[in-house]
């Protein structure tokens, strides 16, 4: 999984619909690197979170086929 | 998940039978890589989009067995 | 998918009996990276080709549970 | 798979509910990347590890549908 | 699949249960890059090898579902 901090939001009037309909939040990684996850914890921006990313992100879905490959798995705790 | 604009669009005639009949477009992700993904919602040259990838992709196509692993999954709002 | 082009074949007399028995080429793909992919089409040096990448491209082979995770999908028509 | 040091541990009060009780370590890849990985066998930081990733990694944990894409599932012997 | 050569072999004492009990072999991708591939059909240190990477790897293992991400599908003729 990849460690990263909310960095915004991003919103959609025409998508698929098989989406979910959870947030979509922009991550920035500590690795530099920028991916659109859901959220289904409610996360503020500024959080810092745990990404998982591939089919396991879209498999907490089974009913409805998500076709995510990226979800928020947990809020990290900071000193 | 990826964000990326539409630069283009590829053809082919010559493809496997499982490969869906919608288009194949050409997106320019915010990192600076090019991938051909599969569009399903109509997206245009210049539209910005979110792309999902790997296995999920495919899964929104199951009776077809596609052998896709990049789709077009929403039209991102802009101001 | 990734867009590459043709650069060449390789041979194995020593491997898995899953594997299919279509050619397995050498592509370069646009952003300089060189993968080895199946070939079910016939693809020939030189020619211009759509790849899919990951668990999908196994799946085009249910029944022989294909160790391949690239597969030509797709050769794209060049002006 | 990818060979590492555990370099660390994070927590978590607030997480999906399918995520398994396991820790979750934090690992420096030999190659220099930072990644986090759930851990059932129990390591210790500074110990060399063997990480799998992608859906294999929660195919290992079939009843819970467990949302991990890193696991460690070796210790490497070192002389 | 990436092309690569064999550099080592590693050991581990304290493992899943859901290994197999092939060798795990650490590959020099031809990129540069070092993996650790589980090797079913024999190779030797210094022997030219095709690498299949994600669930695929695991899927020659359905019985056990071995928790390994890369596998040697063949071994590459060399003029």
């Amino acid at each position: 999984m990849i460690l990263g901090r909310v960095t915004g939001q991003i919103w959609s009037s025409r998508k698929l619909d098989t989406m979910p309909s959870a947030a979509l939040l922009e991550v920035k990684t500590d690795a530099g690197a920028v991916i659109i996850t859901l959220d289904t914890i409610g996360c503020a921006v500024g959080e810092k979170v745990l990404v998982t990313t591939g089919s396991v992100a879209a498999a907490q879905f089974p009913d409805i086929r998500a076709p995510i490959d990226a979800l928020i798995i947990a809020s990290i705790d900071e000193e």
